[in-house]
């Protein structure tokens, strides 16, 4: 099977090098950028091309499309035409499997890998979980098979229809980008002090590692679950001068004492 | 130097048994509550006492205080008398070295080890920051031996300021009391669709990872950096029965655009 890669960001430049590493035969990159196709190529040893969708190949067997979703149902309906037969793949946590339907393109999987991805650092496939779906049963097969080769351990390989993947990422975007922003709010007000954010790693650390050994509610420490006002009112105090933080400040601390509340 | 503990709550729990492994001689514990000042006590194998204030012994040379921050001013308000030679030591990380002071009270002094603790889970102390403060050098000077005993390490050992300790304990709310709470969210949204958050544990762990490499602001990934008003409005919308949840990803997903504006 010749796969051509479509999109160089984050995504594609951690899981085509895996990919190919697997044994997947990587015949062409694209991206509308030429310096992210040619960096992600070089990587690769195989030609790229950029700008219009117009020069893609029509002779890969899959399209491994690994763009931002809002351009995702764009990119396929362009990329239809010459290649009917072609499988077509997104990797992409929120989109459903029916975009592609829609347009018009009927031969389609998604291979979801559920991790955080930077240009900076190689992920270990090891210890990420994949989510597989597809129109036919072959393709299924084909890309359970793809995810397998990253990944031996078969309780990270998983199928799943659109409507839970769609709900793993929403999850998702809660343990990960959004606790990730925290980290950087963190940062921030350590930098007001001069206090490198270092400092605080065994702390996040260990707040992760607890999660091994208990669910999370259970975990909760801090001023809002012990219900204390007066260190909160001390806090919210100290963001005077920074409002937004001073609003996800109230806000976060409210909801887990709504939390705590319902658990009695 | 004879310690005792008033409190046995998370904080007691964790950090007295490491002490008396140093070497510590813990003569007492006193807690509110007898089932805790009992547990705690046997497994320090001291004695124990509950209830008012007015029976913790007037013996010990050290008075470690580890309770709710809202009772602390009080508590070291009735412990004074009788006491007046001793010193009083917090383990709080908002309280002011001054609310000794300010209850009567002279020789005193802060130690603060920055973790999440819970009774359901030994801490390793190598992995601990300590911060000391101490209106005594002597103290101060007793209060870093404590701390290098429990970690040899002197970069996690601090003389604070209650400025500093302050703007720290901020962080660490931050760093970790919010981003627990994101689990606990993530936690709620996976068993909507029967999923276990075990699930979620390697991007989880994969998020903190990437923090020893490059900056949490620079890790940052998911639809909001990548201003994907797509994803973002179906991740609102299918939120729209759970309007706590879908604030705090409001607010979040604008605070993340925010930071990323401010970077260009």
């Amino acid at each position: 099977m010749k796969v051509a890669i479509i999109g160089a960001g984050r995504v594609a430049w951690n899981l085509v090098p895996a990919l190919q590493e697997s044994g997947v035969e990587v015949v062409e990159v694209w991206s509308k950028s030429r310096s992210s196709a040619e960096a992600l190529a070089k990587r690769l040893g195989c030609r790229f091309m950029w700008g219009s969708l117009d020069v893609v190949t029509c002779e890969a067997d899959v399209y491994l499309i690994a763009v931002k979703d809002a351009v995702l149902p764009e990119v396929v309906r362009q990329l239809h035409a010459g290649r009917e037969q072609a499988l077509m793949v997104h990797t992409a946590g929120s989109m459903p499997l029916t975009l592609f339907a829609d347009a018009g393109h009927e031969r389609c999987g998604v291979f979801y890998p559920m991790q955080t991805f930077s240009k900076e650092r190689a992920v270990d496939f090891s210890r990420v979980h994949f989510f597989i779906e597809a129109a036919q049963r072959k393709d299924e097969e084909y890309l359970m098979d793809l995810a397998r080769a990253l990944n031996d351990n078969e309780a990270f390989v998983h199928r799943s229809t659109s409507a839970m993947r769609r709900q793993l990422h929403l999850a998702a975007v809660f343990a990960c980008n959004f606790t990730n922003h925290c980290y950087t709010l963190a940062d921030g007000l350590l930098a007001d002090a001069d206090l490198d954010f270092q400092v605080l790693l065994p702390l996040v650390e260990e707040t992760v590692a607890k999660l091994h050994q208990m669910p999370p509610a259970q975990a909760q420490t801090g001023p809002a679950v012990r219900r204390d006002e007066n260190v909160m009112g001390l806090q919210r105090a100290m963001l005077a001068n920074r409002p937004d933080l001073q609003r996800i400040y109230t806000l976060l601390s409210s909801s887990i004492m709504n939390v705590e509340r319902s658990k009695t």
